[in-house]
C-alpha cells in the first residue's frame, strides 16, 4: 500500500519513519506547501509541491495528512478527500461534527475513504472512553493528560508581548487520579486536576512580572489551573526542554452486580517519548485500515470508531486469532 | 433487543445483572440443563429448560453463552449457531482457530451471527494487544494476570484427593511489570512473571504435607512457579475468600524515531471486584454488536477483533462524535 505525508512538521517525519517500520506500507513521498528543494526528508524520500498532488494519483493509495487543526485540515481534507484516500489527526474535539460532514460528502462525491480524528486524543483515549463505557455503563470516566508539552498553550504563551519561545507542560495531578480509581473524581474542577508548568524565555529588559500576569489569567488557556512560570535562557530552553514528551491516562470505574455492590476499573495509559512520533504510529496504522476499507468498496468519512480492529493490524485475521486472541 | 442467557451459574447471573444497566437490550430468560423449577433468577426473570429453546426462537435476538469453555462450549456454541444469534466467552486460547471453523460453518449455515471468545482475555486484553501491536509495531508486550483468584487453577487442587476446597489467587510479580515498562520483559520466564498463592481445607486427617507436595509439583498448573500453600479452615474459606476478584495488565513498549530513539508505552489495565460480572458486562456490550450485525445481514463467526467499536455502544454514531471521540 503507497502512502503520502501531506505536510511536513512534526507529524509529517513521525509518520515517514513509522512508515520504515511497516512492510505492507510504503512511502511515495512529501508533499509540502514549501519549496520542495528547501525540504531534506530524513529517510530520502521525494518531496513533491501539494499543487502537483493530482499528477501523482496513481501511485498513491492513501495519504497521511500532517497539517494543524486550526486553519490546515478543515479546508485541505475535504479537498482532497474528493480525489484521494486520506486521514487526518484533526482534534478539535468541538468541532469533529462538522468536519465529519464536511469530509463525508466529499469522500462520497468522490467514491473515497476517509478517516479523520486519528491520534491518541481524540483516537486510542476515545477507544478506551468508548470500550470502557460499553462495558461499565454505570460509571463514571476521567481523562487525564500529560504529563507533556501542550504545543497550543505553548504557542499561546509565546503570542505574549516580550515572550521568545516558550514551553508549556500539562501536569495530571495525582490526587485526582486516586479519586478517578475511586469513581469519586466527577465533581473535581478543572484545577483539581490538571496544573500548567510554563517555561518562558523572555526579550532582554521585557516586564517579567507582566508576562507571568498576562499567561495566569489567560482564559481558557491558564486562568482555570495553577500555573507556575519559570523564565529560563534560550540555551536552557533548547538544552532541558527540546523533546515532545506527553501521555495520559483514561480511566473508568463502574459498579456491577445486583445492588451494584462490586467496584469495576479500568485504565489506559500512554508514556509517550515522542508525541508526534506516537501519533504517526496511530495515523499510519489507520491508513492501513483506509486502505483496506477503500479496497472493499466501504466509502465515506469514518472515525476509529467505525474500523474493526483488525483492520489496524498488518496480520490476517487467521494469525490474528491463533496468536494474539 | 432481546437477549437469551444459556446457563446459569457466576456467569449467567453476571449477565442477567449486567442487562438491568442497559435500557436498549432486555433478558427474556435462562435457559439451563437443570429442573428449571430449582433455580431461581436473581430478578425474576422466568426459566426454561434449555430443551425446549427452539419454542422461543422468535423471542429471541441474541442468546449469551454461559457454558464452560472444556466441555460445554465446542459443541453447545456450534449447535446453538445455526438456530440463532449467539455470543460466547471460549478461552481456552490454542483451540480458537478449530472453535472459530465450527461456529462459522454453523452460523453461515443458519443464516446467523455468532461471536465468540469474549470477555477480558481473550476480549479486551486481546484487543489491548492488537492497537498496541498495530500502533508500535517495533516492540514488545507483556500479559499478567492478577491479583486474581483463577478458577481453573483452583479446581485443579479440588481434584487431589483430601481436599475439600480451595482458592487460587495469580499474582503478579511487580518487578516483572517493571521490566515490561522498560521493555526487557521478553527474557523473563515463567516463574518470574507470576506467582501463586494457594488457600486449602483438607479434610480431617490429611496429609498436609503429601497435599502440598500434589500442588507444588502439578505440572502445566503450579511446575513452573513460585507457590505458596496456606491451609485454612473452610470458615476461614467462606469467610476471606467468598468473591471472584481478578484483573491484570497489557503492557507494550516499541521504539519510535528515525534511530528508534524514543520509548513508547502503552498500558491498559483491569482491576475488578467481580471477574464473572465483569466479563458479563463484556458479553452484554458484544450481543449488541452481533444483534446490529446480524441485522444488516453481517453473517458467519466473528471476534471482538471483527466488531467495529461504536457497534458495542447504545449510541449513535452522531453521538459517538460528538461527545466521547
Amino acid at each position: 500500500m503507497r502512502i503520502a505525508i501531506c505536510g511536513y512538521g512534526n507529524l509529517g517525519r513521525g509518520v515517514e519513519t513509522a512508515l520504515r517500520q511497516t512492510k505492507d506500507l510504503e512511502a511515495v513521498g512529501v508533499f509540502t506547501r514549501r519549496d520542495p528543494k528547501s525540504v531534506q526528508t530524513l529517510t530520502g524520500i521525494p518531496v513533491y509541491p501539494v499543487d502537483e498532488i493530482d499528477a501523482h494519483r496513481d501511485e498513491i493509495d492513501v495519504i497521511i495528512l500532517c497539517g494543524g487543526s486550526a486553519t490546515d485540515l478543515p479546508d485541505m481534507t475535504p479537498s482532497l478527500a474528493e480525489r484521494f484516500n486520506v486521514v487526518d489527526s484533526f482534534d478539535t474535539h468541538a468541532r469533529i461534527p462538522e468536519h465529519f460532514a464536511a469530509v463525508d460528502t466529499a469522500a462520497k462525491k468522490g467514491g473515497n475513504t476517509a478517516l479523520i480524528s486519528g491520534g491518541w486524543d481524540p483516537g486510542l483515549f476515545s477507544l478506551a472512553r468508548l470500550y470502557a463505557q460499553s462495558v461499565l455503563p454505570e460509571g463514571s470516566d476521567c481523562t487525564f493528560w500529560g504529563r507533556g508539552v501542550s504545543q497550543g498553550h505553548s504557542d499561546a504563551i509565546r503570542r505574549i508581548p516580550g515572550v521568545l519561545d516558550a514551553r508549556q507542560y500539562t501536569v495530571p495531578i495525582p490526587e485526582a487520579m486516586e479519586a478517578a480509581r475511586k469513581g469519586t473524581a466527577s465533581t473535581l474542577t478543572t484545577r483539581e486536576k490538571h496544573s500548567r508548568e510554563c517555561y518562558v524565555v523572555a526579550e532582554e529588559g521585557a516586564d517579567l512580572a507582566a508576562i507571568e500576569q498576562a499567561i495566569k489569567t489567560m482564559p481558557n488557556y491558564f486562568a482555570d489551573y495553577d500555573t507556575t512560570v519559570t523564565f529560563i535562557t534560550m540555551e536552557e530552553l533548547k538544552r532541558d526542554h527540546a523533546a515532545l514528551p506527553h501521555g495520559g491516562k483514561v480511566i473508568r470505574t463502574g459498579k456491577s452486580g445486583l445492588n451494584g455492590e462490586h467496584h469495576q476499573q479500568i485504565e489506559f495509559s500512554l508514556r509517550l517519548d515522542s508525541n508526534p512520533e506516537f501519533t504517526a504510529g496511530v495515523l499510519v496504522a489507520l491508513a492501513r485500515a483506509v486502505g483496506k476499507l477503500a479496497a472493499r468498496g466501504d466509502h465515506g468519512c469514518k472515525t476509529i470508531f467505525d474500523i474493526a480492529p483488525a483492520d489496524l493490524s498488518p496480520l490476517s485475521p487467521e494469525e490474528l486469532r491463533a496468536t494474539i486472541l
